[in-house]
């Protein structure tokens, strides 16, 4: 689907059919993500991908038993990595290295100003960080769902020490930051299926300057 | 272009050639950022179009004296809420009520849920939220300049404070968040154009689970 026409189809779908998306369709929104942009290319999150119903059932507890989570095909959980440390960034800059066949000494200064952003603010303020780069990834997810004709549910609506706990994430250096459903819209039941988007006019959304 | 070959062709531009992003590509990513998913559909932040060579070169000063930044056909910057108020919801729900030609007093449980949430929060976390929304737009951003063929780069590197007090964002209730420019890659003067693209592999990105 046309990505402008994609973006007035889809809508945050709260209930769903329970249908499955084709694994074809599935693994284009997963490449979709794991290309996304990255501050530094550094995609300081993982994606989580959940199937298994009884344990979206286990987190739809947690999460406000929205009905999606378990109509939904897959659910992916958005997860920052948390704490940053110097040693991630030394892995990356080692996959660096080995893609595009450059010496590590050559990427000393990127990996020093990587290290030096992290090192200059608290893991708090990282983890903020990580977490809007997550966004950034969800924002792709959302955009590559929409142009397959997969429904979509962004979701902010957990509580997200609950699930870290659930899933244990903080024992793998993770927190947990956004849900997305995707699935297919199962429109009798949805009373937003078929509202009008709302969107600010363009004249109350972009400001010209000068 | 197709969504993967675009994400896999994009790249944060460092150096641009000048040229000018036509009108009707402009328009299509401009639409795309403003029909970005958003919690709630609250849009709580603005995109501010610079275009004007003296003022990029003032907002240059600013932002690390990167040269895409005049080099480029338009700069965006992504401006978050600052601070949210219960007046911007009322705003929003008379919005909803007149597109989707409802009453406002169907909206009232929405409307009170949505200020239940901004009045449980400090101005400092409404702020990170509206920020992070604005990171989902972003990232809608970048694939449709992408898909246009339109080289981008999203830019966290400036400053924040000075970039408000030079544009007077905060007596317009606004918080700079990123910067976006667009325009056209000067592949010789770039040393990324011909880089590899750098990003963890399947297995290291996604997390099965159980």
């Amino acid at each position: 689907m046309d990505l402008i026409a994609a973006l007035n189809w889809r809508y945050a779908t709260k209930r769903m059919t329970g249908e499955t998306v084709p694994q074809e369709k599935l693994n284009r929104i997963l490449e979709a993500i794991r290309l996304s942009a990255s501050s530094m290319g550094f995609q300081p999150y993982q994606v989580i991908v959940v199937q298994d119903p009884d344990l979206r059932k286990k987190i739809q507890a947690v999460a406000n038993n929205q009905p999606q989570i378990v109509e939904a095909s897959h659910l992916l959980i958005f997860a920052a990595w948390h704490p940053l440390t110097t040693g991630q960034v030394d892995d990356y800059m080692q996959a660096i290295a080995r893609e595009r066949g450059v010496g590590l000494e050559t990427l000393e200064g990127f990996s020093n100003s990587l290290k030096g952003l992290l090192n200059s603010r608290s893991a708090e303020e990282n983890f903020q960080w990580a977490a809007r780069q997550s966004y950034i990834a969800l924002g792709t997810g959302l955009v590559a769902a929409a142009t397959e004709a997969v429904d979509a549910t962004p979701m902010e609506g957990f509580n997200p020490a609950a699930l870290d706990e659930l899933l244990g994430l903080r024992e793998r250096g993770l927190r947990s930051v956004t849900l997305l459903t995707l699935g297919y819209r199962n429109a009798e039941a949805d009373f937003l299926a078929n509202a009008k988007k709302v969107r600010r006019a363009k004249e109350d959304f972009f400001i010209s300057l000068p």
